[in-house]
């Protein structure tokens, strides 16, 4: 029996899309309850048109100061943020925000479960970095290092994940294998 | 010595001010990372006066999907909605939404520490009603019974959070004895 090939069948998907689409699997099966948090936007003007409705007239997007994702899965905190790069050698780190990895810092301190989830969308790779490590890369840019993560670093150090059928990106098995 | 009493002054603000308030004194002295999630925003239209900036020009508020507030405690997940009523002698449920109360009830199954924070804002006392009593409450209301929790079943179910001077709403002393 050949095994079937699920790597190449993101159907043109974001990440972001993929990730949604794992957390509405788990959540529908009990497996977890994890959300993407709503951006965040500074609302200025608001006009009512009516009793029951508001018209937001003028907003802003303003900077994310957390990462996208978080939830509880078996009583853990689960906190990551999710990233894709059509980069084929390396991960360039000004995806990541000073802000985010200071979050996750603190996030680890309190015991979270925190972490990096990338998709390589040219090679078609997906992989769980461990903020751990995460951090390690982001002290080594800020004291003068390389600006980005080689995707041989993310071979040595990340977890790759393998697309399957249900969820397509089961980024919780990889937790779940951590933990024990 | 007398005892300061700190009950009144909350100086006007609001529950949720209050609750930030608690959770920035969390985060600088590195007891906790718990976030109010931003409102949910369904975006309609977005004008690009500059390469840089996008301004919002049409959007609408989306009814939330979760609770108000998540987070990381010593690696414990934690997930609230607070609430404020002027009434005196009763909370009404028809403060909460029924998709609210599912999320509640789906984090609870995944272990996570779930309450409702409500403040008695007229009478100006605080109580923290672990998910498995508003549960039960909200259960009463959808088999006929009464649409709201009376005071006396706060007094009796809940925990009453004392202020004090900071933070002065320390709800994670109330999870941190519930959990020992
Ligand atoms: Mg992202
Ligand atoms: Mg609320």
């Amino acid at each position: 029996v050949k095994k079937k090939d699920y790597s190449f069948s993101n159907r043109g998907k974001t990440l972001e899309d993929e990730i949604n689409d794992a957390n509405e699997y788990y959540l529908t099966h009990g497996i977890a309850v994890i959300y993407k948090k709503p951006i965040p936007i500074q609302v200025v003007k608001v006009d009512y048109p009516s009793r029951s409705s508001a018209v937001i007239k003028e907003a802003y997007y303003r900077t994310a100061s957390t990462t996208d994702f978080n939830g509880v899965y078996e009583g853990k905190y689960i906190d990551f943020e999710a990233k894709e790069t059509e980069n084929r050698t390396a991960f360039p780190l000004k995806n990541v925000h000073l802000h985010q990895v200071e979050h996750m810092r603190k996030v680890v301190k309190q015991h979270g479960i925190c972490f990096l989830l990338v998709r390589f969308s040219a090679i078609n790779r997906y992989f769980y970095l461990p903020f751990e490590h995460l951090g390690l890369f982001w002290d080594r840019m800020q004291t003068g290092g390389r600006k980005s993560i080689a995707l041989s670093e993310f071979e040595e150090h990340a977890i790759e994940i393998s697309p399957k059928y249900a969820p397509r990106i089961d980024y919780l098995e990889i937790v779940k294998n951590l933990s024990v």
